[in-house]
């Protein structure tokens, strides 16, 4: 379970963490599997509201489960002085703040970038919004959601005839990574100059990032020769067939030689010497045949058998997996992207592996994810708070 | 276009960028965009293999366009003994080298990382393959593709009666973005040390992360209880309604006073009250109905007027935007989102903006996409070479 021999990339950073549910989460995941201290603020009673989501185990909040290992968590009130007292120490002590909140919100309970950077001027300020803190949509002060950032930013699939569909292309989980870049980029910066920085993205920047490679065929006029380029043939040729025993996936033709090709690992007479499919323009003409011929073909074997033999031509192709085939793929495995912990409340427990490897200072699981202020205590002790203060304190409502 | 007046966060860090196509340049772009020095290194002839994909502008390639702004593309053949000598002085003089060609390429052309830390033991080696630099599809030597990404990490969407469909999650985008985690990691890491190290992710790894929030709930067991959870509720109530003159993405219904609210925005009697949706259960049970019944009054009004009454009644909507209409969005322009340079050969060109926004050290977008060895003899010059040796190089071939 743990890598721990090894210096971590971010041991010593201290991460104060004022997230929720999905964006933020993600990104003090990554600070926190290589090494920073992520100190999870949580609120008394409910806490990261997604530790009420299913599907539960035990009860316990699966989606909370894979988002928060490697994290403590501290319940302070944030409404009570004291409360907003021991975040000022912790912030006085930390090197980065992060918050998904609406904009505004941080700047209400006293903890926005103005209040904290007086505070602890080398202060990293990082956080992710909606839409942004400015402009038309925070002014109408419009509460985000992964699933409106989709909508606004453009990656609904719309099909003829029926109504567009979210296609569960995160915009949570690209903003979340997004943050973590601009993060590192300030703590990387801050080396050379001691200082903080405020660092922003938000869903809807993201949305529209994952247009990439898109982005400039959108954004300008295209050439009107017709477009036999990549994009138009991947909508054009079938990719995906069904074998004997399942589907199969294939990197769509876009030549005649790749058709000779794949008819030979087929073992099938040479299609591109069929008249209907000698051009890449007459394969689009009479994609319906081609398509058909070839589904008749991959109907007589298994995907496994398949997959070996036209992996042994060098032919682009794939399994299809479920999520849950996907994780018992071998390679999947040998990626140690399968991690083992024992949760407090769950036991042993199976959570999602590090992608990112790092030779000398790999990331490394340590913590199972932190039951509502399993560390309350331990954090105030630090904080220099003595047994009976903290007695106090939680007597009060102010900790719990 | 250039907001060259702020210090940039990685100005002083040279990138040697082998990398071609997608998640590789994706990288890269982070990089430069927030000042690194990138040199794409590229083959005579072809380039960058992007560089020939469509759809085009006078010819030129627009994803080419949208992924290397910010970036020098010197051409230099690395199969030539001096074309070699040429990276080695490169990488001398470097801090970071990029890849993502198959495990095993850049080792044969000499360039592999024990090759190069050899030359320089600072630097830091990162490369992105498809699934990894060992382990079963390393060891058959499976070619990666973003699709097959998608397909062997459960990423394709399965619809019963139709094929398994690839709807557009990029694997490719995802890697590049932990690729830069990963490096910005090993230079935070290496301010320190002084040293380098090896990093490493892939389109599969990626694929399995695009699954974090899943990922506990796929790999464990989970409670045997009626699953009212979010994630459920999301599959049963529809999110996405035909208004008078296009659609309207709400998020989905979880609760029966997020239905009282929404009738009495709507202007429409309190379905709350209406026996068959009392219940969240009875919601599920009659949710065809539910359905039916919110559609009708969502035909009655224009997106835009709906979004304005729900808004009033703080009900999260959006407009559904096709990807054009998304560029229009007056909060993607507010959010620097759209970005005008001029290309050498295309003239004026909308590119997209950086999505992280630091405060102290913005990314800024200061180069157009390079044309084809544009800065071959710029940077040969800064490397020592006499303009008789690039002419000498020229003439044999081995550089361009």
């Amino acid at each position: 379970m743990s890598e721990g021999a090894f210096f971590k990339p971010l041991e010593g950073i201290r991460v104060i963490d004022f997230t929720h549910v999905y964006q933020g989460p993600t990104c003090t995941l990554i600070l926190a599997d290589f090494g920073a201290d992520v100190i999870k603020v949580e609120r008394p009673g409910t806490g990261d509201w997604s530790r009420s989501f299913g599907p539960y185990l035990h009860g316990e909040s699966l989606p909370f489960i894979s988002l928060n290992r490697n994290k403590r968590s501290i319940v302070v009130s944030l409404h009570e002085k004291e409360g907003k007292e021991i975040t000022y120490k912790l912030v006085e002590k930390s090197d980065v703040v992060v918050n998904n909140f609406r904009p505004g919100t941080m700047e209400r309970l006293g903890l926005g970038y103005e209040d904290l950077k007086k505070i602890n001027p080398k202060i990293i300020y990082a956080e992710s919004s909606g839409y942004g803190r400015t402009g038309p949509y925070a002014e109408r002060n419009k509460p985000g959601h992964d699933k409106l950032g989709q909508a606004i930013g453009g990656l609904f699939e719309f099909k003829p005839g029926d109504l567009p569909r979210s296609v569960g292309r995160s915009t949570d989980l690209t903003s979340g990574m997004l943050l973590t870049i601009g993060i590192l980029l300030a703590l990387f910066e801050g080396e050379h100059t001691g200082m903080g920085q405020h660092v922003e993205t938000n869903l809807l920047n993201a949305a529209v990032f994952m247009h990439l490679w898109q982005s400039a065929a959108i954004l300008n006029p295209k050439d009107a020769t017709k477009q036999l380029d990549q994009s138009f043939l991947e909508e054009v040729f079938q990719t995906t067939f069904r074998t004997a025993d399942g589907y199969i996936a294939l990197v769509p033709l876009f030549r005649v030689d790749l058709l000779k090709k794949l008819s030979y690992a087929l073992g099938i007479k040479d299609l591109s010497e069929d008249p209907r499919f000698s051009t890449v323009e007459k394969m689009v003409e009479n994609k319906d045949d081609l398509n058909e011929t070839l589904q008749k073909v991959f109907l007589r074997k298994t995907t496994d058998e398949w997959i070996k033999i036209l992996e042994a031509h060098n032919i682009l192709c794939a399994p299809i997996n479920t999520p849950e085939e996907a994780f018992r793929d071998p390679q999947v495995i040998h990626n140690g992207m399968i991690v083992e912990v024992t949760c407090p409340m769950v036991g042993k427990t199976r959570i999602l592996g590090i992608p990112i490897k790092l030779s000398k200072t790999p990331g490394s699981i340590r913590r199972p994810p932190p039951l509502l202020g399993q560390h309350t205590d331990e954090i105030l002790k630090e904080l220099g708070y003595t047994v009976e203060q903290i007695a106090d304190l939680r007597r009060r409502g102010i900790i719990r």
